[in-house]
């Protein structure tokens, strides 16, 4: 146990759960290696949400509600990290979670479809190998045609290389949440949320409870003002 | 396979050494993440071997070389990305390598052992639990008699915390090699090189071999000469 009164208590306990993560068989190694480079960038952040990243937050939220179709795509780090965070989401904004990792392994999707369940996840869907997303050539090219294939807008957090790039060619809206404000899916997406994810679900969640009082146009106004290279350029001059 | 064509050859085929490191029991998860926050780094740095490197390999070569009993501390990292050089290097400069691991396994300490020893190294050390460094509390703290105890100088690699520190405050001269210049090792040691191990070692292992040459003269006033904390400065720049 660390106690709450260490400095890097929230780092640290992060760390425990991708650690876990693995032990269980939902997180890979890969992805602890993912998670030590996020740290790092966290940790030149200043490990706290910042103004730039609360913006993309408000702005991820009233995308979220505008979606007719939302779906929110799940890796091994996401579901170690906020379970129980993409399942309140899932069930909010009824956007179905859909599984998808680097290296195959039905085994692992099983586990994370499980865990996301126990956690409180009402929709949770697996890739199926006869549907593709264009534009990707790994694993993470299959789909479900009930989720990612149909869906309008995509929340893919914790992202790795081209998958963000492939949804936006096919016509989607893509938010992400990614710690490196310089990385291919962060300068992709048309919602880049720069903060460790840990701090930035329940942030969403929130804002998404609030925004839904307002009126649609009310939310296309937020999403018209909201200027995501503006704030990735800052996300990156506070990282130097 | 990863093509040598691919723009992130190295990167990828350094990480491939960590993850097989795990799979052997060498390294450990908290391994994975601490080289994922290298990755990061290392990417800010330009994946290169920078000018303020140079300097700090060269005035480590010194250091190595006046040095009355160098002793080289391994750990399970250090042994998965670079057994063949850390074994050159203990050879030319007639420095035990010690193993030494955060989490308390004779077992991991046996397997790096027997890897060191697979790759050339002739003189492998474990730490005794009868001897302790000064001023350390973690698992860390045990040492060899022969070995960190009686050491002047020791080189450190990849080490994470206060231990660099403790060995500073014993009255060692401490060379570490670090990617991240604003740790608490990079720090407090007496030469930090802000490098990927990878790249530093066979750089080390040249200096030493061409600086062997030199009288001790000479490689006093190549010490007298250099300031580590203006490198530390031009690696902390470097990274903004």
């Amino acid at each position: 146990m660390i106690p709450k009164s260490h400095p890097r208590y929230t780092s640290l306990r992060t760390r425990n759960l991708i650690v876990k993560g693995v032990k269980k068989g939902i997180a890979s190694m890969d992805g602890l290696i993912a998670h030590g480079r996020g740290e790092a960038f966290d940790y030149l952040l200043g490990e706290k949400t910042n103004e730039f990243a609360e913006e993309s937050i408000g702005a991820a939220a009233a995308l979220m509600l505008l979606a007719k179709k939302p779906v929110i795509s799940v890796n091994g780090n996401t579901a170690a990290l906020a379970p129980k965070e993409l399942a309140r989401l899932s069930n909010l904004v009824q956007a179905p979670l859909e599984v998808n990792v680097f290296h195959p392994s039905k085994k692992r999707e099983l586990k994370i479809k499980s865990h996301l369940k126990k956690y409180g996840a009402k929709m949770v869907l697996l890739p199926d190998k006869n549907y593709k997303i264009r534009f990707l050539e790994s694993n993470r090219k299959y789909a479900s045609p009930e989720g990612i294939l149909k869906a309008d807008v995509v929340f893919v957090p914790l992202e790795d290389g081209d998958r963000a790039e492939a949804l936006i060619k096919s016509g989607k809206k893509v938010i992400t949440v990614d710690l490196n404000p310089l990385s291919r899916t962060a300068q992709k997406a048309t919602i880049t949320i720069v903060d460790n994810i840990v701090r930035a679900m329940p942030l969403l969640i929130s804002s998404i409870r609030e925004y839904r009082k307002y009126d649609k146009n009310k939310l296309k106004e937020i999403l018209k003002n909201y200027d995501n290279k503006k704030f990735l350029e800052e996300s990156i001059s506070s990282l130097r």
